[in-house]
């Protein structure tokens, strides 16, 4: 026996083929219309990047344990892109003479992370990134917070299907040094530890939090921030609390649009105040869809000049779980519209005639590649969706006609190749 | 002076700016539609592939100097696609089940070669794959030469601006057994030499063709067949002509979509029948647009089964140097339809349902992230491409009123929210 490659994608890699690939370009194209009517323009940047600027700023976990990295033949050192946020930073600081802030971006990359694949978890995902650069305005986060709405009404979600919890990391901040007094090292642990929160038992929190050197008394008043809710905000001075955007949002009507959430912390190191995450409100699926937050030293790893930056990236497979777990998956509209059928190999010529008339008109138009029996051919069409079949045969052909067959209805009637478009097309609607 | 990272992107890869983007977004979604219209459907796979699938059919040429190779941490040797060809084989073999042959279908993959960066060489490229499984019929020959000029002519592109050269491995082969005699050897290094025939002088072809072991009187009837044209044809044998799904071509109306030309080769191992190059026809870029042609024994490496294949990809860098040189490109479509203005802070939750309405409609609308003098902000309306600006003042709002102002003619109305989309939208069309 002959030994066959195999035919699977790489472990944690997917192959899409027409159906779901429809229903995925159909759920893109609804994010991308959205965003595009907030005014942000679409960009896109490499897929290799080099290493360093992932080991600037990014996760520990992502650059230490989940980077996919090569060197190439130059020596270079490279990683595919784990996600878009330092590569959109380094093209605003290479490009910043040219821009007008601010800026609204924009980009679908695919992203690679070494991950084992589980529920949720794949090495190659793809993500939708929206980030605006240029304004400190708390504007900002409300222009997010509606745009967040807006994506997940057009994808048919209602507002009780997900919340958006937003915190900020100078609240957290505020929490570490002004009601636990930790310092710099235990309040990374602790930002760790709250990260953890909702999927730790009590019993190993206590633990973590013991081993970073909290006392007793600190880890029972951190369980009492962390469940505090819009309260934390109450518990922090007030010189804190105006340094926070997300004050400055629950002032206004906005705030009937999130939910405030010392919980959220995020897990990248370049975020310097906001922070937010969508999260799934079905009890089987309690899950982060996707977050982000602001971000305002990350341009500045590559020039002198500082651009504040807030973005979030939203990734496609704990998006479509989403959808699916609350059958919004559109269905998957790949059908021919019509089929054009010769009844002998001397009018092939004809039918691509016929057929080219169509797909002109918009219509998505095959020819058979061999001639065969009619009946069975009208049978194939109808199985590859098509609504109406066009029937090139020599007597109609002698005389300029074609024959069109509503495969609905049985019913065909004669015409020229100058009305055929317009005999089709409300069949085929 | 502190150290900053370099904003360039990795060598012979790009970033793409919005403006530029939506160039190609224009191109590539005319050429979806086209491809579609054919009744092709899109799928798509992963970047990242086991490197065996292109040690096995490749080129040479990309396997042992152009594959970007990683080891993962689970020691499997993976490569940055070079192309989608053995992906999609692949993918067709391990879904065989579940498909209705003929199969069309399309992708757009980016893919990764370590070139010399130069002009039309990158490292990344993007490039539109169009594949047809399951049919030797010549009639599928067909469908692609009429496909590739309805691509063509839905970019702007005369017929005088390109043409299609098309020939035929079977004759290529028939002309080494019957008209040269050569051995397999000899063959594979004369293909070389054919491949490289318009690229190299005389004296070097026949430097190359005496080293490969041909006389000079092989050499000199080789130069006779490359430069014969359709007159290869009468050179060879009945038998020969026979097996040629080209001379099947040229018995159809469809010849005069193409030109038969025993130069083309193309580089890749797993071609079998038909190949075919499409060349600008600019006297400043004469080059190979893109190519493709019959790949029969590609699937047969995954399965059992036999599926014979056909199919092309057209990269972005030669299609866009060729829609530079002959003015096709289109100009960028990024601009923000209307913005809208409030006169003070305390306006900004009313512009927001202002800016709310128009999204709805489908207008690119933004609004300031803070208030500033109502003149300048107009400049930069008007600037940012806006047709129109909704100004949200005091006096207005407190009788539910906003204003409309045409920025071309200066002219200004007051509407309700309820009438404002149906106000602005025919300004800004």
């Amino acid at each position: 026996m002959a030994d066959y490659l195999p035919t699977e994608p790489y472990r944690g890699t997917r192959d899409f083929l027409p159906a779901e690939m429809s229903t995925r370009q159909q759920v893109f194209h609804r994010l991308y219309e959205v965003i595009e009517s907030f005014g942000y323009q679409r960009y896109d940047g490499p897929q290799l990047e080099p290493v360093e600027i992932y080991e600037a700023k990014s996760s520990q976990e992502i650059v230490e344990q989940q980077l996919y990295t090569l060197t190439d033949q130059g020596g270079r050192r490279l990683a595919l892109r784990p996600e878009m946020t330092p590569s959109v930073a380094r093209i605003i600081a290479g490009n910043m003479g040219g821009l007008t802030f601010p800026v609204r971006w924009y980009s679908h990359p695919n992203c690679h992370r070494y991950e084992r694949p589980q529920k949720g978890r794949v090495r190659e995902h793809w993500q939708i990134n929206v980030d605006l650069f240029g304004s400190t305005s708390s504007a900002v986060e409300i222009e997010f917070v509606e745009l967040i709405h807006a994506m997940m009404h057009a994808l048919g979600a209602s507002r009780d299907m997900y919340r958006i919890r937003m915190s900020d990391r100078v609240l957290l901040d505020g929490v570490f040094r002004e009601i636990l007094g930790l310092d710099d090292e235990q309040a990374r642990a602790t930002a760790g530890l709250i990260d953890r929160w909702e999927k730790s038992t009590r019993e190993q929190l206590a633990a973590d939090a013991h081993a970073a050197g909290l006392t007793d008394k600190q880890f029972e008043r951190l369980g009492e921030v962390v469940t505090a809710g819009e309260g934390v905000l109450d518990m922090l001075s007030e010189q804190t609390r105006e340094r926070s955007k997300l004050i400055e949002v629950l002032n206004t009507e906005a705030r009937e649009l999130i939910e405030v959430d010392p919980l959220i912390v995020r897990g990248f190191d370049y975020y310097t105040s906001t922070v937010f995450e969508v999260f799934d409100t079905n009890p089987e699926n309690r899950r982060s869809l996707f977050g982000g937050g602001r971000y305002d030293n990350l341009v500045g790893l590559y020039s002198p000049k500082e651009v504040s930056g807030f973005g979030f990236g939203m990734g496609d497979v704990t998006l479509f779980d989403f959808l699916r777990t609350h059958g919004l998956l559109p269905e998957p509209d790949n059908r021919v519209d019509v089929v054009v059928l010769p009844t002998e190999d001397a009018l092939f010529d004809a039918a691509r005639q016929a057929a080219s008339r169509l797909r002109a008109a918009g219509l998505r138009t095959t020819t058979p590649l061999e001639v065969r029996k009619l009946g069975k051919e009208i049978g194939r069409a109808d199985k590859a969706g098509a609504r109406a079949v066009v029937i090139v045969g020599p007597d109609d052909w002698s005389t300029g006609h074609v024959t069109v067959r509503d495969l609905s209805t049985g019913e065909q009637q004669p015409t020229t190749l100058d009305g055929l478009a317009e005999t089709v097309a409300p069949i085929t609607r």
